[in-house]
């Protein structure tokens, strides 16, 4: 593909992760009883968070998606769709998690590798990667007043950390950034269809299950 | 009026929206319990969290709220006078929530334009205006535990948002922002009287009665 | 002693109340069933968000907290090991506590210290001290779903405020910084020992006690 394409490519699936966060958001909303605008608001921010907290961290502002309208016009579609037919998005949850990994999968490999182009740590620029990816989950249940989902369950937060960590060991290694970017994304959502559809966890402490069943 | 009589005028409207912003925060820090810093610090939340988080979403640091100890001292006198007097401010919560929608509104509008000066594209520079708005009352009810009251009812975030449209608008239609930050202003107050005393309602998704009673 | 060795020595400081600060943030995730990136991501929460919040505040990005990976693995360590020895780490939660307060005194004298050598007013400075110490307690308490201990028990946020609020007074005084950053540190310990030792406790409202129990 030239330049021009894989641009294109990679400007899609940011548009199709987005509308994937946003639905999740929305969908949160709706069982939480907002009103519509509680749930447009949600899903905006289910959508932008990750990255805006990543920009606010580097100090890359107004943030991208502060700066644009694109992201929020994807948001409010993916929020007006959920109001408007929650039944059918609830039927489609096993396929939209799908694009929801591999929103979370572009979020944490774009955002590492923005850390890294901001002159971040590359350690560091791995955690914001996951940050990227996770901050929007993160802020939709605290809104929501759950304990955030991505903290507990499901290989969420580790597979954002293995995307970032992924692109910033590539990077220090002299790796075209194309090629990490697309091995840490594959690798990411690879883990989140294992946790989806074959139960993989990561561990628990064994003195947890001392607190009680899980919230 | 001059020039400086607006400017005088602005800032007391400014001073009795941060008070009012102040006396909920308190309010809610008393009902839950805090000690007499955590209901200081939950006013002085309430007063600037939402320009705090437009100011650094808009790349303006150090954050008016922070850079000037004005909003600090109002806000410290609200929550004390709330501590001291908790009764007398739960008997004049009626008027208490109009001057809260009079600082809803001139938050607002006056963060819309604020972003707009700083080059924010208008469609979001509407949402930062809401954000202004509504960000002090979302982060008093996300540290008090409580699942954020301004995304769930009674017209208020939407009234931000309602303000901060119409000075953006105006703006790109070359209206003068003093008539469209009062025109904007007014409607919000209009909205939120509505809300208050006539009980208007954002719609809520018709699937979300599925899901018991309102939180 | 010499320069040198306060850096050291303020270094080391830094490092034993990022470590005890990863610890509590550890424990609850444990207790909320996190899993082990769950637990090791409160950790890091807890050790950075203070000052995080008052780089982003005081426009000092990237944070420093980011900037470099000291912090970072020092969190995990902390994390990790209370992952593994749990018990031990709750055997030890007294002396923890001291280790605790001594990160809170430390944070909130370089914090307030750091406002002010990037000019932001004294009174603030004193505030953004104490966010530079209760920030991290706070977030954690925020993503666990729990209300804020810090806002509401045991003298911490008036302790961390009160350090900050001596570096600050005594910087418009004149006095030298290493003075009263001691003087800051040596009173907020004094108070944290107090309340945790002999129930020193901060006023609540008389009102509060109408609303129940503690929550």
């Amino acid at each position: 593909m030239t330049q021009p394409d894989i641009a294109l490519l990679l400007s899609v699936v940011d548009g199709v992760g987005t509308f994937a966060f946003a639905l999740s958001g929305a969908t949160l909303a709706i069982r939480k009883r907002f009103d519509i605008f509680g749930v447009l608001f949600l899903a905006f921010v289910v959508a932008v968070a990750g990255g805006v907290a990543r920009d606010v961290l580097i100090g890359a502002v107004p943030p991208e998606a502060i700066a644009r309208w694109h992201g929020f016009a994807i948001a409010m579609a993916g929020g007006l769709a959920t109001f408007l037919a929650y039944p059918l998005v609830r039927l489609l949850s096993r396929p939209v998690m799908l694009l929801d990994a591999i929103g979370l999968a572009l979020f944490a490999v774009t955002g590492a590798q923005k850390a890294l182009a901001y002159g971040i740590d590359p350690v560091i620029a791995a955690v914001l990667g996951m940050i990227s990816g996770i901050g929007g989950g993160m802020a939709r249940d605290v809104l929501a007043g759950e304990v955030p989902f991505v903290l507990r369950t499901d290989l969420y937060a580790v597979a954002a950390l293995a995307a970032g960590a992924i692109v910033a060991l590539g990077s220090e290694m002299g790796v075209p950034p194309a090629w990490t970017m697309l091995l840490g994304a594959s690798f990411c959502i690879f883990l989140r269809i294992m946790a989806l559809f074959y139960g993989w966890r990561a561990p628990v402490s064994r003195w947890s299950r001392d607190h009680g069943p899980p919230a």
